[in-house]
Parts: C-alpha cells; sequence; structure tokens
C-alpha cells in the first residue's frame, strides 16, 4: 500500500479486508458547504478536511485510511447567504452513525471523524455520546481544525472579533489552496466588538450563557476577522501543527 | 408575583400571559439522573439546576419565570454504574425542541435552558443550530453552570484529573444540599493520570482530538478527583459567582 | 432508607442497586403543563400526580422508589389558552419508554406510572403495547388519578357537565396545594348541557363514538364543572381512596 | 349514487370531488390480523368493522363513503399465537394520520374511523390528540363497535371472566359472518377468575391502574369468556343496536 | 384447506401454524386510491392486485395464502385529482416492512408483494434492500402486474403515449371487472407526443435521466392512452399471462 | 467562471448567487463504498459518477455547476464482502432530500442526480416521488449511468450473466481511471446461468416478479460477467454515449 495513497475509497475489497485486520485508524474529512466571505469557496472547511488528512497519512506513511468525505454538514447559522446548504443535526447524526458503524462492521475498531467546520461538533459528540450507550466496546473520536491549535493562532494575534473566515482559517487556505482564494475580493468582516449590535455583542462575550445566532446577525460580509491579514506562513503553521498533534493522538492510540 | 415564587407551573392561565406579554426570560433547568459516586445523590445535576434558577429568579425579583425541570438527560457514559438512566441524545433533543417551541407558541422570546449536566450541552447545541434554520427570529440560549466559573475553580486548586464529582461539584452540593450529600461515604476516585489507563490518559490528555470513554474506564468508583477535599465554602464561591454571571447575561438580554 | 424519602434523584449509585435488588416497585410521576382555568396553576396535574406518590410511598414505608417527574405531557386540547405547552405523542411516548427501558436496564423489574393527566392515557397505553411486543418479560403498569375512584365523585354529586378543572380536581388542589389556588378567582365554567354548542353536546353525549374537540370549543374560560363547588374535604376523599386503592395494587402486585 | 355501493375505491375521481363537496362523512374501517382463538378466523375484527360499516351506509342511505379497510392493527399481546401480525403503534398512527390528513386535503372535513379491534383504541387517541394541535379545525372521531353497546352485552349475561373471542364477539361473528366460524371448535376459554394466575387476576381486577398482560398470559387458546355460549341471536342485537347509535351519531354530526 | 378460500385473514390461528409450517408463499396484494380518469374507480390498483392474487391461488391449488390488501400506497403524482389519497414512502415502506417481517416472525419465510400501481415500486424495492442487510435469510419478492407481461401488450398494440388508465389497464379492468367501469363516460387521455408540453415530452422520451412530473402535467383528465380502445379480451390475455407467469415463478421458487 | 470548474464548493457565496440565478442545472453525483471484486476499488460508482458530471460539464461549457459528491450509498446486498459500507434507505432519502431542498432554497430550480450506483436507484425515485407531494414546484431529475447506454452494451456482446464488476463497468473504469484498476488480479465471477444456484437462477431468470438477493448468493468473488474481456475502447463508448445523452437532456431542459 505504500506507492497507492491511502483512500479507502481506492483500495479493493482485499486491500479493505487487511487494512481492518492490521489495525488501521479510519480518518473520515467532514466539511460543509456554507458561504465563505467574498473571497473564499463554499467549500473551504471541507477543502481543509480533506487536506490535513492527507498530511496525516502521508506522515504517518501507514497505519490509517482515509474514508470518502462527507462534505454537506450543519450549517444553518450561515443560510441567509447564498449558496450555503445544511442537514439537519439529526440526518447528519444518523449519516455519521451508519458510517461509523458500518466501518466498525467490516472490522475497524478505531475511527476518528476530522472536521472542517466547527459547526459539526456538537453532532460528532452526540453521536459519541449514543456510541457509548449502543456499542460500549467501539472508540470513536473526532477533532476539529483550528481548535487543535489555540495557542498557536493566538500567539499570530487575530482581530479582537475573530472567526468564521478571519486570519487563521484565510491563512490555511492561503497555504493548502491558494488558488481557491480570489485575495482580490478579500475585505475585513466585522473585527471590533463596537461594531456588533448590542446582541451580537452579549452572545459573543461570554463562553456561557451561550447564544447561538445568525450570521448575517454578526457580520454584513458573512466574515468575522481580517482575512486581508492572513499568510501562507501563518496557514503553514497551523496546518503543520495541527497534523503533529493529530498524528501523536494516533500514533499513541495505535499504539493501545 | 413577588409573593409568589416564578415557578412557570405554579402561574395561572392568566398570569402565565402576563408574562409572556412582560418579556419575561423563562428559564428551563435541566438535570440528569445518574450516579454520582458514592457519597452523592443521582439527581445532584438537576438539583444544583434547580438551585441555581432559584437564585437568579430570587437575586433579579421580576422578568424571569421559572419552566418545569427536564430531570433526564443524556448519560450513556455513566450506565455500567446502577441507577443511571440516559435518554438518547435524539428523544432530549426532541423534549427540549417541543418545550422551547411550546413556550415560543405562547409568547415568550427569550428562553434559557440552564443544564446541570455537562452531558447535555452538545444537544443543546444542537436544538440551538437546529432552532436557528427553523425559526430564525427565536433566541434560545443555554447554560452549563460549573463551566461558567472555571476561574473561580481554578483559583480554588483541584486534583490533577478532576471533574465528575469532584471538588467542584461536592462542593456546590455541600453549599446547595448538604443533607444529600454522604460526607461519610466520600471517598477520593481517580484524582492522578498515573491512575489512568493508557487509554484514559489520551483521552484526557487533549481537549481535542476528543475520545469519549466510558467512566467505568475513568474511575473505579465513578469519580473524578477528591470529593473529601470539597468544601461548602468553595461551593458558596462557585455558585454566588456563576449566579452573578447569569443574572448580568440575562439582566443585558432583557435590555436589548 | 426508612429516615429519607424515597426519591430516586435522592439515592446514591449503591442505594439505587440495592432498590432495584430489593424488588422495589418504581412509581412514575407523570403532569402537564397546561390551563387550568382561572383559579388553578398550570402545573396542576404534575403536582396531584407528585403528591399521590409521596402519600403512597409514605403509607407503605417501603418498597417502592419514586422516580424524577416528566412535568410536560399531552396537552394539545388545551393550546387556545396561555400558557399551555404540549408534547407531540410520539415524543412523549419516546420519553416514557426510554425512561421506563433505562430503570429496566438498572434491574427495577416493576415500573408503575401515575399520571395527574388525563391526556397522557392514550400515550401510556401506548407505550404499554409496544413493551409488550418489544419486552414480553417487563412488567408497566400505569394509572391515572380520579379515574380510580369514579365512585367517589359520583357520591359526592358533580354538575352534568363535569370534568377539567371541575369539583373533583379542585377539591383535590384545595386539599393537597390550598396555597396554590386562588379560589377567589374560581368560577363556574360549563356546568349545564345547554350552555354547549350542538358540536360539543354531541361530542359529550357519548362515550363513543369519541369526537375530540378542543376545549375553547368547550369552554369559555377551560373550566367544566363548578370549581366553587369544591372542597377540600372531597378533595381528602377523593386523594385517600385513590391513595387506598394504589396502594392495595402495589401490595398485591409486590407479592406476586 | 343510489345503486352503487358507497365505497371510495369504487368511486370514480368526479364522483369522489361530489362526495367531499357534498359533506359526506367518511367512515374507515379499521381491523387486525390476529389469534381469534381456536374457532374464529385472525381477521373477525376486520370483517366485523367492514360489516358494520356497510350497515351504518345501508341505512343512511347517502350521506357516508366508505375508505379502503385498513386491515392490520396493533395486536403484541397477541404475538405468542400463530398468524399474528402487528403494526407499531408509532406506524399504525403515521398510516393513519397520513389517511386521514390525505381525505383532509381532497376536501373531506368529517372523518369517523370505525375499528373493530379495541388494541387500535389508544392509538386512534393519539392521532387524534395530535391531530387537534396540528389541524384544529379538522373533525376527526373513532369508535369501537362492542364498546357502543356496553349494556346489550351486560343484560345477555356473560362469563365472569369475558372479553377477546367470548360470547359478546363470537355472537357477532354468528351473526355476520356465520360461514367463517368453526363452530365444532369453539371452546370456552377462561371464564372465572380462578382460573387466572395470580397477576392476570390482579390484571383484571381493576380499570385502574391499568396493566397490560400478553393474551398467552390469560389464557391458554386465547379466549377470554364461552364462544359456546353465543348466538347469532345476541349478535343481531349487537350490531343492529350499534349499527343504530353510530347512525345517530352521524346523522345528528352531519346536521351541525 | 381446499375448499376454503386462501385469505390468511379467513384462517384460524391453528390453521395458521400450519400454512406457516407447510411453508406456504404469502401473497400479500398492494394497491392505491388514487384517480384514474373519468371511467375508472379510485381503487383500480387494488382491485386488480386483489384480482390476480385470487387467481394465482386458485391456479395453484395449495402452498399460498393472501395476506390482508394494503389499499393505500404511494400515489402524490395524482394529488391535483380529487379523491386520490397517498401515503409518504416512508410510512408505506414501514407498513410493509412491519407486515412482512411480522409474518416471517409467525413462520413463513417466502413473502411476494404483488402490487396493482407502479408508483409503489421503488419503496418495495427499498424495502427489498434494507432487509437484505438487517435479516439477510429472509426471501421477500414482489412484483408488478402490468409489467409481468409487456410483450403482450406491445403485440397488442397501443397508444404512442400510454400509460396510466390506458388501453392496457382499462383492459385488465373490463376483464375482471366490468361493472366498475363506466364505459359510457371513457374518453381518451394524452395519446400522442405532440400533444405533450415540452417538459412533459422531455419526461417521457427517456427512461433515463429520469423526471418524474405530476399527472396534471400530462394530462388533463389524468389518462394517457385510450381506454376507449381497450377491450376485455386483451384484457384476458394480460391477466391470464401474468398469471401463469407469476405462479410459474412460485412454483420454481416453492421447489428450492 | 469559464477558467475555473464548476464545482460548487469551488465558487464562493456570491459567484454561487449568480449560477442559481441564471438558473443553472446542478449536479449531485452519488456513488458507493461497496466491493468491486478483485481488481476494482471500492469507490468505482463514486468515481464513475464523478468522472461523468466533469465530462458533462465540460462538453456544455456553461449552465451547469457540480454539487459535492454523496460517497456512500444503498448498498446492502454487497455487506458479506470486506470494506463495504452502507447507508439505510431512510438515511440516504433524508440526505438526497436535504440537499437537493436546500439547493432549491439557495435558489436553483432543475437539480439532476447521477449516481454511479444502481442500488440507489428506488430510493431517488422515492425522494423525487415525495418531492412531487410536497414541493410541486421543484423539477428533480436523476440518472444511473450504464442503464442511460443499454443498446451500446447489448452491442459489446458481455457475458450471459453480466453486472457488478463485468465487462460494462470495468470497461468503465479502464478508461476514466485505469491507473486504479488492478488488472493482474481481474478475473471472472459468474457468467453462466449454469453457475448460478437454483435460487440465484430464478432471481436473474425474470425482471418481475423481482427477487433481491445477496451478491455472496450470486457470486463467490462479487463480479457478475467477465472483466478480463473488459477494454478502454468499450468504456470509451459507453462513456462518451452516455455524456451525450446527459447533455442532450440538461439542453433540452435547460430550454424550456
Amino acid at each position: 500500500m505504500t506507492q497507492r495513497p491511502p483512500a479507502l475509497s481506492h483500495l479493493t475489497s482485499a486491500e479493505a479486508a487487511e487494512s481492518a485486520s492490521r489495525g488501521d485508524v479510519v480518518l473520515i474529512p467532514l466539511g460543509a458547504l456554507e458561504q465563505h466571505g467574498p473571497a473564499m469557496p463554499l467549500g473551504t472547511d471541507t477543502i481543509r478536511a480533506e487536506d490535513i488528512c492527507a498530511r496525516v497519512a502521508a506522515r504517518l506513511s501507514g497505519g490509517v485510511v482515509i474514508a470518502p468525505t462527507l462534505p454537506i454538514g450543519v450549517s444553518p447559522h450561515h443560510l441567509a447567504f447564498p449558496g450555503t446548504v445544511t442537514l439537519t443535526t439529526t440526518t447528519f447524526a444518523a449519516v455519521v452513525r451508519e458510517v461509523v458503524l458500518g466501518l466498525h462492521r467490516q472490522g475497524w475498531t478505531r475511527i476518528l471523524a476530522v472536521t472542517g467546520h466547527g459547526g459539526n461538533n456538537a453532532t460528532l459528540t452526540t453521536v459519541a455520546q449514543d456510541l457509548l450507550g449502543s456499542h460500549p466496546a467501539l472508540r470513536f473520536a473526532w477533532t476539529p481544525l483550528t481548535a487543535v491549535v489555540p495557542d498557536v493562532v493566538a500567539r499570530a494575534g487575530v482581530s479582537k472579533v475573530h472567526g468564521h473566515c478571519g486570519e487563521a482559517e484565510t491563512s490555511q487556505m492561503l497555504f493548502v489552496a491558494p488558488h481557491l482564494v480570489r485575495e482580490d475580493l478579500a475585505e475585513p468582516g466585522t473585527t471590533r466588538p463596537d461594531e456588533l449590535s448590542d446582541l451580537a455583542r452579549l452572545a459573543r462575550s461570554t463562553t456561557y450563557p451561550a447564544l447561538s445566532l445568525r450570521y448575517d446577525e454578526l457580520s454584513a460580509n458573512g466574515v468575522l476577522g481580517d482575512p486581508t491579514a492572513a499568510s501562507a506562513d501563518l496557514g503553514a503553521q497551523i496546518v503543520t501543527t495541527a497534523t503533529d498533534r493529530i498524528c501523536d493522538f494516533i500514533t499513541r492510540w495505535s499504539a493501545i
């Protein structure tokens, strides 16, 4: 398998059997189809998830296999912006659960969902919870991307209001898929608390209580932060460090 | 309403109409029925949620009404311990969604779910997401308890491995319901990483990747941390500060 | 356990294990959040259910444990009146089924749901039916309150049109929670067939065919019967006799 | 339409439009496929439901139309006996709801489900409840058969333990479909309380608390009562009186 | 059983047990309640399904038993025409799956659904697929009617645009239920491509891509083809040949 | 957009808005993750679906946009072979429906699902049916691949038993993704009826009655037909002709 990419969809049935019996960790890239401001594509989250799965697989050179990407996630907060398509959390959960249990039925026991989209996090947690109840022996883990390296982002220095399409996310795209970023169209979104409405400022002021708002209540162009301050360099730091940490996790997991 | 407790279930239909038209915030206490170690009762999370809702209502003296408690939550990770009863995340989400939409149908527009149980958090987030898609004008927020005051807990100093039934939670119970804590039976649970299995240590070593384990894989007695080091004093700090912050949130919210 | 109230949520995990292995009957109080006329609170049905469970437990002094109350039921017929919140029958059934099966998984084998709200009866029956198919060995029973003592009510003499918030229900509240009844606001509802519309008279004239109407089609103030004719005395007769009969049932059941 | 039977399935689309605009009441016969002892067929409940719908239609000679029969109902309590097939209450409810709403969409506003099987009653009630919430203007009623004439049955005198396949039900079949009754095979089932197990006696001793048992816990041959004491005469009284009462209900309903 | 019709609903429980242990094939007639043009009844598909099941059973004289008819199917494409009632595909699938699994639970292992309505085909296929995954040993087959004998229809010569209520279907009804066909009202529907709208012509021009249209987009009177060219003779050929082929299938199946 | 590939996930939100208002047809590639014999990869159906969508888009040079691929389909018949992962038809239908309605909500009105996997066909039909009922104005079409060109396959001459992984499918892969075909491992599967079991021969002998079998009942290596007789040439004919026909359909559709 060394020369062939570890895409599950590229394996034959017999190779899949080998992967499962070898104890490979299955990575499932998860994304979203949602607005990413004026400059970035709808599939930004999917692209980043697939990219980091490929990097992880390349770094580990063995021991992982990459399942097909689930490219549509949970994005109701972006529906006011064109192009955004969402699944309900119920349907997204059903798909993830059936894919995870399907892989388990074929013999894999360690499965790691890798989501490029934070909106998928809560549903992934609910799937993990339900699986603990129904399949107590299955090992299902999941990870976001940027949130794996909050220290790298903090060190870089970002806008006071920062998030979707901001410095951190745009930088990643400049590193992994620069041809898909329309830098000429990039423009800052909401970057300072005083640009927010009272309600939005309240919602952003605390972790808890948690008050979810629609993105059109947070930013006119769908951007939080300043994509014009992004750089491929910062993107490289984020992606590389996240890759390191995910690889480290997998290595330790596989050894147990 | 000043003399009567602001329990929605204690209001007449006419009083409920007034509360809704007055713009009251509805608090929904959410708990769990799950093991809480040798010394604390199964309803610990429910008791703490109800207690803080009462404190918030008392402090604000008006402007909030407390919906009936939903006493069973999402607890599959505790099922190996006697007495634990869980809902699936699908059913828990359905109940919360129908209650929130039912309140909205009767005229309330700001609803804050208050959960004493962290296992409910992810499902509450998925409900909030789905409501953003289906009812973009409804304002639904939710909050945990201890996680509102991480600074207070950190300042107090707790075990290296700390969490369920640990110093922070036991202290709260010693403050709000000491008669339900069997201090004579309290004993430390897992308190140091070296007491954990390799898998449990891995799971606890990172925020992300997130690997959920059953509690019987984390602790023999269902406890993370040292309840014998708990104190009503620390409980008072946690509860009082959390009450302050939730009241502050509601005050700002109600003013918008 | 003699000194401590037999609330499941107040037991520790170990005490719950003992309760299950001792063969305790689990009582589940079920209520509603719905209009109860000008004088009674929205939670009237929940309050009465919790009260009778406590009386049953006190009378039997052992052998029963009380699960957390499920305070929202099936009340679509009252939705035109403020404050009423309902679950769909599907969601109500799901909650009851998961709670009953969750208790069964933890070792209890006899479970008695006690509903203060007649609107829950049909769904409880469907849950019992489905459980007969899926778990033929589990023993699940349920009971209403007032309908346990139709003879007591008949003997007392009530309005020709009588039911929700009428003499029987108001009397119970005057006995068990008089501080929550606003007697000054009590007023008769529909009490005679000639006050009903033709459709309502038809619907009330037969047990079968059964034609369900909304309560705003039956009564202007949501009341059927005359709450001003209620008395704590009648309430005591109803509650005490119902307690007797439910205790008798449990005693016989536990002995088999 | 006078010469043609008022079966909806026999009408053309144009005739259906006329029926709806004329304000016809739609009857939906509901049955079951379940054991009916040694002498009666699995479809007994369906046969009786279809028969009474035809009688009602004949008697009224206009103003009603009969929808297709739904021949499988809720029968989990009979599953231990060969031939019994049940739907879950969820699926049965979904079918009834979609059929009722489908008829309503085509213009009918009064719909009466006629069930030959008591096991369907609770689910029909839940459908009626949910429709009150979602379609407050639709008029949906339902009726059982034997329970419409409890006085006739009481007057006839039946076994102390009486019910499924007993004197009342067998008599109806002897009247409406004698060729399907194997009188030579008829034999008494459980007829006296002292033949019941303690648990079964408890379950039968009260209306409430309600404890549902499987039929194989109640009777060795699936019969409650004595079918050998049945007569076509009693069947005629039951069926004719029930027809009268249902016709009376429809006549009054149609006039409102 | 030779003298009695092989209707499952007419068998006693004991006879059902014999049928299952004898290895009978169970036929399930499936129909629809939908517009069939000016001349044919809403239940046309149900009538034809029941008819052919009876013919198959008569021909084979043993070895099959006929389950109760499911008379409402999947007909959303006809909803613009009065009288049409449809189930969602989800509910139709649930009913079929529960009936099939219910029969299997009672011992039958070969089940053949016979649908008179082509709109049911896709859902039957999805049920068969899901059963392959969940019950790999159960044998579930299904069959349409007219599509079993495309050669007979082709030989007869039909309109260029032909289908619902056309020569083939009307002929069958003239053969099996002539008293339900209002020949005086029969009139051609859409019979030539040039009568179709551009969209409808596109939709009819290819098997794939498949573009489903509503019937009111295809034909003003709900008819495709010319029912006035139908004949009982052609109906006899279609029905008899289809009966032959289904019998042949069952005979071979039963012998394996 | 001329230089950029018409992948929806590569468009910005503003470009998506333009695509929708321009009236673009959205293509949704649908595949499967299932065994494809000894020589072809698990993702064969997905690969072919994505390939033909790209060809169609390239040929039309405008007027279409390609949604993200849904890479897991309905494959329960292949579960006995390693690597196969399936969704239930219910979940697959939910995903397709939510994606189609999500695209519709964002302004697209013509949507064409392109499935490389025949096992998805029935569920796609059910989705189309339900959408006709709930969204009568939406235009949703779907197409398989090989079944668009049955004449090309027939002309080529294939094994008597032919299908999954046979000459036609393998040829397509040799044309579109030869680097993923392990020709050295290719071997004939079941190619003649006399190699089939009696049951399999029966199942394959008729279109209707339709009897679905598991693939391990049809072929030891999961192959029907002879992949060693495949050729890139035949693949080119199949793919090119299918592309032509789908483009022709879209061109006509877009012009209406």
